[in-house]
């Protein structure tokens, strides 16, 4: 007895155990995006106004079964931005209009046969041919990148509708009421996501972009400290954060996509040059990969000795430091969408750093020195020296993105410290869009 | 009148232009991957099964309006690996069953109160609560991973059934017949995924895999003849084919959640260890963010002088072709899940070539010589010096691999050169996947 009693007890703790565990991390996952537990709410609210809508047969009166397609609609087409919810909610009309439109015409066409094995035949024909040719459509990247969704739903229109109508014999009148449903399903999720709190797919990548450059940057500052000491923290955040930069395409790709179908809002206006985006996002990534080479010099067991690494110090983290600047200066510039007058002060600094470094490196600065213990500081040296045409790079692509999009003048009263803090300030933009974006 | 002519013969022209143009695109896409074209047949088929099915009201009598659902399924179950049918199909069934049997208890639940205003009230209450809270389940990035469609299905389910279901007064009858249908649909769907011509994520991820590794060594060899020569063709594939790698993670990871949901097939067991699989690609994308540092140094303006670095050639050229025929073997050896015997003798003769090339490079090669014109020189040595520990990384997860997986030991009747025309004829698995990972 007391043996059961003390098995259900051990049952029992590790199920609250279990309980709080995912109480606390959804906790964390409402604390790190606030959006997220807003959105929630906002699919709930619509899903429950549709179906009450359809519960009270409000407006549904004529609609009978069919009105479930508002219902379906809410809850297939609210994303968590409003630029993937226009995307599949515009998706899903037209392609209900075709698909439907086709299947109509394919009913009608098939019914002037007159005999019903003859009919049989061509209805599982037409629908074996579309099915497998829109199918072999979603294949083609361009196609795919905006349109996938479209397609899928004009295969199950087409299908639905010619093979279903013509039991009921009232096809037009279904297709009909089918596409003013899923109309208003669709105009129910668009308006609550729009209107509600809207989460704008077009300002999170504007805000990863700059949060990506910037990271980079903090990585160059802390690494500037960092490798001319003898023992530090190689888990500091700030020599880590960097990483999610590598993964980076996965999640830029499809805002992209996303940013494209949204209105202007904001401070970006209609035809914002989101595809530039990418190019940044791939100099950024450049950049990144050499900064990923860099880490492993720091993390390296084979080191050049400490008093051998101070001779470059000085040369090094000016171009540490000047890149850094010019980065966080650029993604400031971003983010608050000015354009940043000091970058330019910083790159040439860097340069001109650049150049001191070359001719240090010269002048023979180890003369009595193994070759080999001097190599791994050489090759930081070198590396460095390539970061700042990696700067070079984003700064152009950053610039040309500021003449596409018109940007500001700085603002003189604009407080450095706050931009920088509102740069810093980024939740977690891959999980909470849904992409199963993690950092190795 | 020939004006009017003249233009309708252009727009004629350009029309012409255009179908041609989507026609070879076509071709190509199906020349690519021709898995492609019978996965769209095959998709054709099981719809028009299907939609014959329930024309027929063959064994759908009592499921009327129900029955679209089959159709439905298969619309929107049917994905290119049988993984990712499976995973679908297992969500959808899963989160009919739960949604279904939660919206039937809360409508008997609610009945009990007799008014109607509280019904109304406390039905929309529980649609939006649970809307709400599945909504932010989504974000939890486990649930994610595996569940995200059932949980959407479910929520679809649950406010279709609890809400619907009491105008009708059939409400365990519809959430029966629903169930039911979608089962058959799923049933279809996952039947003709894995009889006829089934694609296994798994087998993919595996060749996938492989091919990554492979691209590494073509790049190293093609490396080491074009880096000592004059000039070269940059552009050649062999130097470029390694890109493909350094966004691999996106299609890795979603590859890997297929494979999971996939029974026993081929040479893979229940229970192969995916896992590791995303081990090895993160080592390979190490290797692969070091071999286009490497890459950088080939197209660099600032070159050591060609009769400097023909000293280091020597040793060089052994670093790269012996990692080169490491990497290789490795492909072939898990392409062919085999243990590779002969990987071992490679990587210590690349140990033992970085050993020298560290002892040349102490030697003093360059006594006279401007420091900086040989720092490029000695980057790259370094570099490849880096990348035999690398390699040594990929060969030590692939060892794991062939533990876990229980590799076998090689056949000496097996002809590499067929293994190695195995290892590289890839088609662009991406695409056909539906992933959009497109190269910077």
């Amino acid at each position: 007895m007391e043996r059961v009693g003390g098995w259900f007890k051990a049952r029992l703790e590790k199920m609250k155990n279990a309980i709080s565990g995912v109480g606390k991390e959804a906790k964390r996952l409402g604390k790190e995006d606030p959006r997220r537990v807003v959105h929630s709410l906002k699919v709930g609210f619509a899903i429950a106004a549709v179906s009450l809508f359809y519960y009270f047969d409000f407006s549904f009166d004529g609609f009978g079964v069919n009105a479930m397609w508002a219902v379906m609609t809410v809850v297939v087409v609210f994303e968590f931005s409003v630029g993937a919810t226009l995307g599949k909610g515009v998706n899903r009309a037209i392609a209900t209009l075709l698909g439907g439109a086709l299947g109509v015409g394919m009913h009608d066409l098939v019914g002037f046969t007159g005999e019903e094995k003859i009919e049989v035949v061509l209805l599982g024909l037409s629908v074996f041919l579309i099915a497998a040719m829109a199918t072999f459509c979603r294949f083609f990247p361009k196609l795919r990148a905006r349109y996938d969704y479209g397609v899928l739903i004009f295969i199950l229109t087409f299908s639905l509708i010619s093979v279903s109508g013509y039991r009921a014999d009232v096809v037009f009148d279904m297709a009909y009421r089918r596409l003013t449903t899923i109309l208003i399903g669709g105009a129910a999720a668009i308006l609550v996501c729009i209107f509600i709190c809207p989460v704008w797919a077009g300002q999170d990548l504007h805000k990863l972009t700059a949060s990506n450059i910037d990271k980079l940057g903090t990585f160059l500052e802390a690494f500037g400290h960092a490798y001319f000491q003898e023992s530090i923290d190689k888990n500091q955040a700030s020599l880590k954060d960097y990483k999610t930069v590598l993964n980076s395409k996965g999640v830029e790709d499809p805002l992209v996509n996303f940013a494209k179908w949204e209105p202007r809002h904001g401070k970006f206006k209609y035809r914002h040059p989101w595809e530039q985006y990418l190019k940044i996002g791939s100099v950024t990534r450049e950049c990144a990969y050499k900064i990923d080479a860099l880490n492993c010099y720091l993390n390296s067991e084979v080191q050049t000795p400490l008093e051998l690494r101070t001779k470059l110090q000085e040369s090094c983290t000016k171009i540490t430091s000047e890149c850094s600047s010019a980065l966080t200066e650029l993604a400031i510039g971003v983010r608050t969408m000015t354009c940043s007058s000091s970058t330019e002060i910083h790159i040439v600094n860097a340069k001109s750093a650049a150049k001191n470094l070359k001719a240090l490196l010269q002048t023979g600065l180890w003369p009595d020195t193994d070759f080999l213990h001097i190599i791994p500081a050489v090759t930081v040296a070198s590396l460095l020296i390539e970061l700042v045409s990696c700067t070079v790079k984003i700064a152009d692509s950053v610039e040309k993105l500021a003449t596409m999009a018109k940007f500001n003048k700085p603002d003189p009263k604009m407080n450095r410290q706050t931009s920088l803090q509102k740069v810093k300030r980024i939740p977690s933009i891959e999980v909470s869009h849904n992409f199963s974006i993690v950092v190795d």
